[in-house]
């Protein structure tokens, strides 16, 4: 048996998510499919974490087994990619150890979410990006967001309904830059992140840059747990799967 | 009567190019039907050039005459744009003179083509760059360019069968850069281009770049008004009208 990893790139515009679904066309499936077809053999194919709808990945990481194929794992790169869409694609595949868990041995995990105010906002932009239409005061945000760090029980960020053993998680790092373009954006690491967790911290940070919110509203929350003190959920183009780290990948 | 400039930019992707044709979604129309909604009268847009199916813009500049609208100038930014799909969106409106045309008018036009090399293709590049499947060679590229600068009849280089009066164009400049991403780009100016010119020449720079052509392919193109020795037409995806510029705007 072979254990092989593969690193997966996509636009998730025009998907429904990453996690197979019944009647939605869905990332996971979709690449399941064409590397059932380029290992002769069916693939279950397990991926580092779920993204919703719209979201998207510049590097997800999945592995699956293989049980009799005789594939070359590089034909798992040309090969699953000339039968894919041109907004998913496979740009690494290697076989690693036979216990390498893609779930269990996560190091860290990176998101980035974009963001930007504009008084038209930018068509090339437009799928990548949150256009907010007020003015913002990144400082202001990136003050506030130094209360998110370390280890903090973010129930309060998730989605409610969310069925987890714990809800505990720990952020190791905040931090804002620009694109090129203009566009600003904040980079979240940390062990791991609970459903709508970024999305729902994004906007509760962008009310404290338009001056909606006070700079030390994310005290308060994860002290009281009170969700009704966030921010709407930020929507999900601006948010992309930036890194997935293992110890030893 | 009021002379209103404004200034547009585009997605090409889902469109069949920026002039009107009958059953078919064309930028130009769906601007003009904004346009005369937000007028209140009924617009006839002209634009400082076309652009072919799946070009993009990053500005493109037209302009209509109301006959008799009261409806500030500056609606047309916000009112069109709330009318309009998010891959269109109009940035700049404003009032000019009377004889202001926006096509005789033009001093310069500036293209960028966007070109890169991936062992896989970058799926967030995929709509804006032509991914070519060859390492090339920039610098060649960037050498055998200059034999293009100053006034030619670049007949060679457009489109069969193209009627215009007169099929000599000076091009002011070309130069090579290259994107955050590692894109690269090559950026044409020029007094005008010919239907498909930019894409002709730049699919014969990059068999320059491949090593299939000589660099000094351009002067015997130039010189012998032979197409056939040309490269093929490079994709529409690649190509962005980057600037129209004006004396007085």
């Amino acid at each position: 048996m072979r254990n092989i990893c593969i690193y997966i790139a996509y636009d998730g515009t025009n998907y429904v998510g990453w996690q197979k679904q019944p009647n939605h066309e869905t990332v996971q499936e979709l690449v399941e499919n064409a590397l059932s077809i380029v290992a002769n053999e069916s693939v279950v194919l397990l991926g580092s974490g779920r993204t919703d709808a719209g979201v998207h990945a510049r590097k997800q990481v999945a592995n699956f087994f293989l049980q009799t194929s005789t594939t070359p794992t590089e034909a798992f790169i040309r090969g699953t990619n000339s039968l894919l869409p041109q907004d998913i694609r496979v740009f690494e595949a290697k076989e690693v150890d036979q216990d390498f868990h893609v779930i269990r041995h996560v190091k860290s995990k990176v998101y980035r979410y974009f963001f930007s105010y504009q008084k038209v906002p930018d068509v090339f932009q437009a799928r990548y990006t949150w256009h907010v239409f007020t003015p913002f005061d990144v400082t202001l945000m990136e003050q506030a967001s130094k209360a998110l760090l370390g280890e903090h029980d973010f129930a309060c960020f998730a989605t409610h309904g969310v069925v987890t053993k714990s809800t505990v998680r720990t952020i190791f790092e905040v931090t804002f830059g620009k694109t090129e373009a203009g566009v600003d954006y904040v980079e979240f690491s940390g062990s791991g992140f609970l459903r709508h967790m970024i999305r729902s911290i994004m906007g509760t940070l962008m009310e404290i840059g338009t001056g909606k919110k006070n700079p030390d509203v994310f005290q308060k929350i994860l002290q009281s747990q009170d969700r009704s003190q966030a921010g709407e959920t930020a929507p999900a183009q601006g948010l992309f799967l930036w890194d997935v780290r293992y110890e030893d990948l």
